[in-house]
């Protein structure tokens, strides 16, 4: 069987028996030898084989070990292995492997994760195995599959890799042998055999793709070619960001005209940023100021905005295959665990769990602990603010050099114990949603980022909404925005794009410096010592923050749009260059849109209502008004409450007019669904005369 | 072919030439004589034909027309026929025509509307023609299918007839001959041969089912054997009723608690009853009173109830075989008229209509003129108060007779003015949503009766919402709302129950005195003598402005739980006594939930805790802290408004909590949606190989 011959072939790389083998390693700049493990399967012989993904071996690897690991990788996935194509490297005794995979494997795994690919009439349709020979280019792997779902592919078949049977691993362990439906690949990282995977990048077409994105002046992104090298993940997450900041155009005029027509919003603005309070000339504008017109504007745009993004995110799922993906049908994720049992739906063997444990863990264990950190966060701003009044009444008693030092203490406290409980909220988050026990990938990940992102929201606006609920001090709130804004933003430029340029530049470059003789494997072995790409948190939670800045306070400070516009274009490039320069290449899942995060928006969107409203009539115009009892101050609560009413019914139902879809992709859609209606009748009739 | 063996019986149906024929007219009383056309196919022969539906023809319909027609019914449907057996009556110069359908005409159209049944196996699947024979029971017609589906075939068959070239009607005018892809059913009712088409009763299964539904004193109806003789669209009213009537029961007790045990309130009730003012003692609870209790639960109440009722909906779908309903993929609707072209969805060529000319049209036209009368309802409820004004006035001034009755002038001129305006109303929005050019039934059903809801709705709560937010008069409000609830119901059940069944008893049913002797064909012809079924409208209007008082002014008035519990106990039978006994039997599409009128609870739950928080706000005894200034206005309406904002946070997470659909419906959705998957990629195989 081939199981056997690629044991045969593994042991002695260097020598192959078979070196007039079908499997030839070939990237774009050089040949490397051969050594491929052998594939049995005559659709899959091919003169070019694209290394995806490197396997770092621990240093204590046996050769028995790795012997046995390579026909596992090599042995279709029938008959418990992994399906792949593997090269143990240069030299017998190293310790890295290179993987790629097969056209059967490829194909397959097109088939189980539900991608979509172009049929022969054009059409994107369910990718099927069976039919394969009807979708376009479903002979040239490296134009069917993009690079980014191959090497996704290969990660996705060493994760499935599972125990037929009780396997004692030679070279290892009695206390790692496996059990049957045991997980190989987890058994092996735990054993340390396995201890790192990489996805490696292709360098001429990261170059061709650096080119495009950020070396020039270009405005557009290349998204496709995103997609393509990156996978879906990041390509949402460009779309997303590159729509985003187009669409701040509008409240950037608008703020700027404000700004440059309203004598007492550049006032203020002026305060803001000098600190100083310039001497008011008392001219008000009677009527509707500069600042409702731009909150009622921010607010109805945050909507639409957000409505014509689910638009967007459709088309592109729609042309970069994802659409239908089969998450649900596909095996677990390999945490998952429980008592073994037939699914229900696909009625494969699995281990199941029941729903309602999950919720019953959600509600009983998830809800209060994080409700306990976010407890914990208010606990802290409360601590910082007694502290602060603490130390001044020390200072103003003592007014010595050392109680002058003492003012900073509240805040280094706070800072400390804030950056504490954000690492350990972490850590517990993960624990949480581990024991949340999701049988998705997808599903783990929603939320795990929702925890998080609850908790980072709450950190990062709990003063502003302090100071704008509870002291109700606008000028305040408007001031701290102000360097929120620019300080942070500025300092956010620096420490992404500046310092690991630097870095990369005069740190880590020399060390890397590759010729083109250096052997593949050390180019290979370099790119695992890149810092693992540290997902997309981050970088949403960038965007979140603005956005709420923008739609919580934007009746606040006009020119918010304007400043995030300016700092998401250059974003934009230094996303791109970290991406692209400074992280190993990732790993990404397809998706069909951006998860938890488009909810995230949403919800900020209706929320922004609430506190525009809020803000609007604690503004010191309508203030002044009020106590000088031009009006009273019910009424203009009433007012500020009827307003509220109203935006948001506008705003739930320009959500619930503009349709998610565009058209014809609803066209598309329901056409699928025709098609499998009908299959599914005609199956049962074939299945019925059998 | 068979057409013309059609033609040959038609003609002399008191002789047919096959009086040997197939089919036999047998009913559960007695048994006519053969006369029904024949049939081609061997599988349809059978020896008992239910009589479904009665068509009645104009009195002037030549022989040869009738003669026409009958062939027309019985051709198949790709000859451009209906399918169905036709009996010209005992008398063949008769004015009507009896119609059943054969198994394999019943069994596509099964088929074609996506209704599920059960499979062998005992689950419910979606039928499909070419596997029939899978699917339990589905030889014995009568059991498969139920009489409210076979009837609602017939008569989609019917409506589905389309010329496929152009046809002259023999006897008729050249005015009404048929072009290409006419629809003959519409073209002949507009020529006058066909007058009505009445779906028959079942007198054994009515009598069967009358006795177990509102005979005796059961608490329980029989919702299935309703199903199965109404139809789905019944079925649903009833069981949401039930469910509806059944949930009442925590708020009538806890209203009930209240009254008892809080004398402030039933003070108030009885003051608002008698309309007398019973001095206050002043001995005021503090704190929180019944009415804060009362307002806050069925402000949450009604949310767990409308979710808890979207899960039952689904698990009734799920019975009665609606959850896959293919309308979207069926034929348009008779009504539907476009330029022909190919439908992208199920490829097949039908008149198209494009979505962005419905929105326009929407947008443009029904939404301006729908806000037009809800102005005129404003404008009618103004000059209301005006004209009371003035009336008071002149009879102040002059104080006669004539002035005396000058006074009932506005309310009788409000009276007709909102009556006339409500029926000019039906028939714009009904001449609104035609052209509005619905391409499914149910779509152009919601739109109307989205449409007829709003200004009814509008129409009943004006006045209220006038006195609650303008007048700001709670204790004109509970007297408004009691005298509403227990008048208006009076009345209601009066008119529903009482009236209708005094008519029946002692002048319709003389008229209609049958005896077992009659022909057959008198029996039929008195059927088609009563009224046509109004609709389920009233019916759930009527349930919807309860749900109103109930939620909305709930603060106001905490027996209102209590009186509609009552009444929805007495409402149930006497909507089951109208339903068999004094309409026709209404041909009902089968539905898969309660359509628009779902949303209409939905959103009204919602506007609640907008008007419960007000109410609560305005309520006297705050009112009256307020003035004291033991309280400021200004903290109060703080609080209603903050109050308002956590319930609806509240009722926004119960409703996204509570899953629409029980976990066993959902596995067996993504069951469904699995296996529709893997047949369309095996179905692609086999168009790929082929």
């Amino acid at each position: 069987m081939s199981a056997a011959g690629v044991v045969e072939d593994a042991g002695s790389s260097r020598d192959p028996p078979s070196s007039t083998g079908s499997a030839k390693l070939l990237t774009a700049s050089s040949a490397s030898g051969p050594g491929w493990t052998r594939v049995s399967c005559p659709c899959c012989m091919s003169d070019r084989v694209d290394p995806l993904v490197l396997v770092k071996l621990g240093q204590k690897v046996r050769p028995e070990t790795k012997r046995w690991l390579l026909k596992l990788l090599g042995t279709p996935q029938k008959d418990g292995g992994a399906g792949l194509l593997a090269h143990p490297g240069e030299d017998a005794s190293g310790d890295i492997m290179v993987l790629s995979a097969p056209r059967c494997t490829l194909l397959q795994a097109t088939e189980e994760l539900g991608l979509c690919k172009k049929y022969k009439n054009e059409e994107m349709e369910a990718f099927s195995y069976e039919d394969r020979d009807n979708f376009k280019d479903s002979d040239k792997m490296e134009v069917f599959l993009t690079l980014a779902e191959r090497q996704y592919i290969v990660k996705y078949e060493l994760d499935g890799t599972r125990a037929q049977r009780e396997i004692k691993i030679p070279g290892l362990d009695d206390r790692y042998a496996l059990q049957p439906r045991d997980n190989i690949w987890r058994k092996l990282t735990s054993a340390g055999v396995v201890v790192d995977t990489v996805a490696l990048h292709d360098q001429a077409q990261l170059r061709a793709l650096s080119q495009a994105w950020y070396v020039g002046n270009q405005l557009a992104q290349p998204l496709d070619s995103v997609n393509s090298y990156f996978g879906t993940s990041l390509a949402f997450y460009f779309s997303f960001l590159d729509f985003y900041t187009w669409s701040l155009l509008p409240p950037a005029v608008l703020g700027l005209s404000i700004a440059y027509f309203s004598g007492e919003v550049q006032k203020e603005m002026v305060e803001s940023v000098s600190g100083s309070q310039i001497i008011a000339d008392d001219h008000e504008s009677p009527g509707i100021s500069g600042h409702m017109i731009q909150a009622v504007f921010s607010m109805l745009w945050s909507t639409v905005v957000m409505e014509l993004w689910k638009r967007r995110s459709a088309s592109l799922s729609y042309r970069w295959g994802t659409l239908s993906l089969a998450e649900r049908f596909a095996e677990p994720r390999p945490g998952f665990h429980g008592n073994l049992g037939v699914n229900p739906v696909t009625g494969r063997k699995e281990p199941l769990f029941p729903e309602w444990q999950r919720d019953l863990r959600m509600a009983l264990v998830s809800v209060p602990v994080v409700g306990l950190f976010l407890g914990l966060v208010v606990l802290g701003m409360m601590m910082f603010y007694w502290g602060e009044a603490q130390v001044k009444r020390i200072h103003a008693d003592y007014d010595s050099l050392l109680s002058q030092t003492f003012l900073y203490l509240p805040s280094v406290l706070h800072i400390v114990y804030t950056n504490v409980l954000a690492t350990v909220y972490k850590t517990v988050a993960e624990a949480l949603t581990e024991y949340e026990n999701h049988r998705e990938e997808s599903a783990f990940d929603n939320h795990l980022t929702g925890k998080v992102l609850v908790f980072t929201f709450f950190n990062y606006f709990a003063v502003l909404f302090h100071i704008a609920f509870f002291k109700q001090d606008v000028p305040l709130l408007r001031k701290r925005l102000a360097s929120l804004l620019i300080v942070t933003q500025l300092i956010n430029q620096v420490t992404e794009v500046v310092i690991p340029y630097l870095v990369d530049r005069f740190i880590s470059a020399p060390n890397r410096a590759e010729t083109e003789d250096d052997p593949q494997e050390d180019k290979f072995r370099n790119q695992g010592s890149l810092p693992v790409f540290p997902g997309l948190f981050a970088e949403y939670i960038e965007l979140l923050v603005q956005f709420g800045y923008l739609s919580l306070f934007s009746c606040v400070f006009p020119l918010t749009a304007v400043l995030l516009l300016i700092n998401n274009l250059t974003e934009i490039r230094s996303d791109a260059y970290k991406v692209c320069k400074l992280f190993r290449k990732p790993f990404t899942a397809p998706v069909a849109n951006m998860g938890v995060w488009q909810i995230a928006f949403e919800v900020l969107s209706f929320v922004s209502v609430v506190s525009n409203c809020w803000l609007l009539m604690l503004s010191p115009q309508i203030q002044a008004e009020c106590l000088q009892g031009e009006l009273s101050c019910t009424n203009v609560l009433l007012l500020a409450v009827g307003m509220e009413h109203v935006l948001i019914l506008v705003k739930v139902v320009l959500s619930v007019l503009i349709p998610d879809e565009p058209g014809w992709i609803k066209k598309k859609r329901l056409h699928i669904e025709f098609k499998s209606m009908q299959a599914l009748r005609q199956q049962k009739t074939v299945l019925g005369q059998s």
